[in-house]
């Protein structure tokens, strides 16, 4: 019985437009220290999980992105993007093939923890539980404030108590609003969904079979292509993930989880941050006197506060009485918006798009 | 009696960083057409002044960049700048030396006027105003709106009315406050005070000899110089621009013009605009459909109003949910501020050269 990493990354992360781009995900970008976003991932489960059970699971168009800066790391290449669920229905048959015993932990890589030791004593808890029960263990996070861009996890009968709490699910919610979050913040019964995972990875394919039968029963003619050492797996796999009902082309939250009986949720107590735009950006890196976050020593601001400022150039950014705004500078293309803008980034490279601009993409 | 044109352009326009740099100063600009300001400046010119009679006054710092610009055009060189009464005195001294009969229009490089021929029509007016009597000719502009950045001029009686009008100066006026402008403006009184002068040059060095005695009599040690074809008249000039006492390193307005008894004022009646920083783009540059100027093609704005956006560089520039921002990217550095900033833009031009960032300067 052996533990896998299996690190979601098939995104693109256009909210991190410009520096991310089509052939340099999000993933690669080097956001909060000089190892890229998903290098750090792996550095941070190293620990507990061998370097040689780690998986990437992402798509053909990021292979070569994520190959440079993982170059000793399995991959697990999805044809087409169908949302998490094919996603981990497609890795737990690769799993399964080569260790049918195999623990798999699913993290993605836009995960930050400033606590990375407290982080892996809980996920330890998980594997032992889930190694020791046909159960998926989910990470839940133990709001610090009321978030209105996670989904929450009402918290059930405790379960388990030994060194962390491990808890019953009673229900999900989708994303709330601030008056709804500000209550469940309170009532101390509500977790962050992180959108981790630990199970046996058969009791994570029980699960889709239950749940999912068309995603199953691709699944299952994929395993039997592998079984086969058949050279078409590829093709099975590209028409297994072509031909999939939209109602199953969907996250692994919404397709199995939410409807699952055997799913727990650990109560996460250490600070975690999801880097999905560039505002999270203030969570991660330390403010100058002037409350500014800055990648760059050529940043000179006069009379500027609260900004964020990330330069993968050489040039010199200045800025004057500017405050609250994100200013991103690449070689080719500079993106300037105000902070409580930066989930609507995705707008511009939808409008690039568009108007055919490729080369910025 | 020929005339002759004297462009003044001895500021570096550092409110124009970072397009505008020590060796590129803002007269080379190209900010209001595909001319530098100053080309456009001299070609303005040209169907009243004869090519071979313009010179521009400038520092030696400044030479080579503006030379690029106007190749074929005369240069005063101010060994040290002093403001404009000295260079103007050092012009006239020159001129003089080739033409006693001289007359002279002294202008700068960083006025943009829409409708050119009656620009040149009130010249005209002037320049016969000035050819036949002994008068210095102030263009006046009538204000349209209560601006607080520039003086004034109060009209006294009307001396002139063929064409043109031209007044007696009553009084200058500072730059006033607000309220005090909207009187201004509203009693149909008072003119902008633009800088332009035409007169004999004789008649504007007889006007600095009664007021200006230190700066005259170092005039004359420079005409003996030039008389006797010494070819010490490069150090005697920089004698006497080094030892010039403050109080006559000073404007022309201050030193000669508010005291002399000899200003009239021409009542200039045309659009008239002060290139004055990137906020005066405003006034000069058609705006797109979202109120932006914007003189780069690359340029992607989202949900954004009222902003400058100038670019020298080739990079794509994209903006979502900014307004009335000015954006000015360069091939090494990037400015940006409010609107309502602009004039403060040479802050960041002294903190660059404070924290000896000589590169950007």
């Amino acid at each position: 019985m052996a533990l896998y990493g299996v690190i979601m990354a098939g995104g693109s992360g256009t909210r991190f437009w410009p520096v991310s781009r089509r052939s340099i995900p999000k993933q690669c970008l080097h956001i909060t220290c000089h190892k890229s976003m998903i290098q750090e991932t792996v550095d941070r489960l190293s620990p507990i999980i061998e370097r040689d059970k780690f998986y990437v699971a992402t798509g053909h168009h990021l292979y070569e992105a994520i190959k440079q800066d993982l170059p000793d790391i399995g991959f697990i290449l999805e044809p087409v993007a169908k949302n998490t669920a094919p996603c981990i229905g497609l890795s737990m048959i690769h799993l399964l093939h080569n260790d049918p015993e195999a623990i798999v932990l699913l993290e993605t890589a836009d995960h930050y923890y400033k606590d990375e030791d407290l982080y892996r004593q809980h996920l330890l808890g998980a594997i032992a539980h889930a190694a020791t029960h046909d159960k998926i263990c989910l990470i839940g996070i133990k709001p610090s404030y009321p978030a209105t861009g996670y989904g929450y996890i009402q918290q059930g009968s405790l379960i388990c108590n030994q060194g962390i709490r491990i808890f019953e699910v009673q229900r999900f919610v989708e994303k709330p609003g601030i008056d709804v979050a500000k209550g469940y913040v309170g009532s101390g019964e509500y977790l962050w969904n992180s959108g981790m995972f630990i199970a046996k990875a058969q009791v994570m394919l029980d699960e889709i079979s239950l749940y999912m039968p068309h995603l199953y029963a691709g699944l299952m003619r994929i395993q039997s292509a592998l079984k086969k050492a058949d050279k078409k797996v590829d093709i099975v796999t590209q028409e297994v993930f072509e031909s999939l009902p939209s109602a199953e082309a969907t996250s692994i939250d919404f397709g199995v989880m939410e409807r699952s009986k055997n799913v727990v949720v650990v109560e996460g107590i250490f600070p975690w941050y999801d880097v999905g735009s560039w505002a999270s950006m203030e969570e991660i890196i330390p403010k100058d006197d002037n409350e500014n976050v800055v990648n760059t020593a050529e940043y000179v601001g006069i009379d500027s506060r609260g900004n964020i400022i990330y330069s993968t150039s050489k040039r010199l950014i200045t800025l004057l009485g500017v405050n609250d705004m994100v200013v991103v500078d690449t070689d080719d293309a500079i993106m300037i918006c105000p902070k409580e803008k930066t989930e609507d980034v995705k707008k511009i490279v939808d409008r690039l798009k568009c108007q055919g601009m490729q080369g910025y993409l």
